[in-house]
């Protein structure tokens, strides 16, 4: 069913009234007048809704509501270094469907490629990020963002219950481990390096900080592959695929 | 590791000629003479070697044979509906870093892309699929092939231990419910649908046939992102990853 999202201060008196693009949006698709399609409200209710028509503008009346079903149990989020383009576009868009809880871009040692404007870089992404969430029935939008250093994204990182550091070089901890040995985990840090890896000195500063480091096996994955993977390792032991 | 891979019959007495395309890609990373690279027989071996001339041509001389630790314990089949070009592409190429044994692809009800000249198309991912080994580390280059209807689909992936079939109408098993129910898997099939996901009558088929059909959860991942997502799962579940 197709889905939209409105912000919560938008939806009174079973009317929610539709933006340009989304009423533009639902002509295109042309629903007929029976037919049934979604507004989230971002904060976990799905309006079940049909289209009509108030002031000469298009809206969405509330048909039924209920709990959005989208948003997994554990609240994770996803730390990527910076990457050529498609990469980026490709980590974000499949940590979106995967259930991410908010993903956040990074320069690291040995990144072949950082953005020159990085707003529009960021506004990109989480374009995609809204797109994504709309097409596999998130129940909120996941923040894209960015931080200027390696240091700020360990201090960050930690502020998770389970702080993950994947590194190749690890040759001890298997992620499955490191989740295994957390019986209950409500909050998780996925971060993950460039193209040509962590650099030794930013892995020992990770880990000295207290990141914990996890091996993802004896292959290895492009830059892109490594945060999904993580991912959907997390939200697979945790009930939430 | 710069990594090749050659026929076990082209393997003798420490010395392995190398095709004409690896010379060149071997030229074009300009080596040192003294630099390792890898050799892979595709079945299990690992030959650490150093670049030499024989007879005018350029051959790896090997100076230590060791096991490839690139294969996974589980040999698990990936079955992909076709897909748009570039989906067919990405899902190839992350099978193959995750670990998968052969791809499948196959047609179904709702496909909306059927590659005209199906060799051509196999042939362009079979390429992918060696690229990707290579870059990953795989101890054998998994094969890609292409079925020309659901049944056989049905009929060949029946033959693994566990055959999954991944749909998002099954509302009752999880994944994890029907990987955790078996204690030791060695080989599972993972069979995943188009963008519009199974007909109904394909479902059933497929069901009565005796496949397991299984959820990702509520999330309604990509016709690229299935595979992968499923394969990840089986992976971290039988502890390769």
């Amino acid at each position: 069913m197709v889905r939209f999202f409105a912000g919560l201060q938008d939806i009174s008196d079973g009317i929610i009234p539709l933006s340009m693009e989304d009423a533009e949006h639902i002509r295109s698709l042309r629903l007929r007048p029976d037919e049934l399609f979604v507004v989230c409200d971002g904060a976990g209710l799905d309006y079940l809704c049909r289209l009509g028509v108030r002031g000469g503008g298009s809206v969405a009346e509330v048909v039924e509501t209920c709990a959005s079903l989208g948003e997994p149990s554990v609240k994770c989020s996803v730390y990527i270094a910076f990457a050529k383009g498609d990469r980026l576009e490709y980590a974000v868009q499949k940590s979106v469907e995967l259930g991410a809880h908010d993903i956040v871009l990074f320069p690291s040692e040995r990144c072949v490629s950082v953005p020159g404007d990085m707003q529009k870089k960021t506004a990109r992404l989480q374009r995609i990020a809204l797109e994504t969430a709309k097409q596999c029935g998130r129940g909120r939008i996941p923040e894209v963002s960015a931080l200027n250093s390696f240091s700020t994204v360990i201090e960050q990182a930690l502020c998770a219950e389970l702080p993950l550091f994947l590194y190749e070089c690890e040759d001890k901890v298997h992620l499955k481990q490191a989740l295994e040995h957390h019986s209950v985990i409500e909050s998780i840090s996925i971060v993950t390096g460039p193209e040509g890896g962590f650099d030794p000195n930013e892995a020992e500063s990770a880990r000295s900080a207290g990141m914990i480091s996890v091996t993802l096996g004896p292959r290895i994955l492009r830059c892109e592959t490594a945060p999904v993977a993580a991912l959907c390792a997390v939200m697979f032991h945790t009930g939430n695929l």
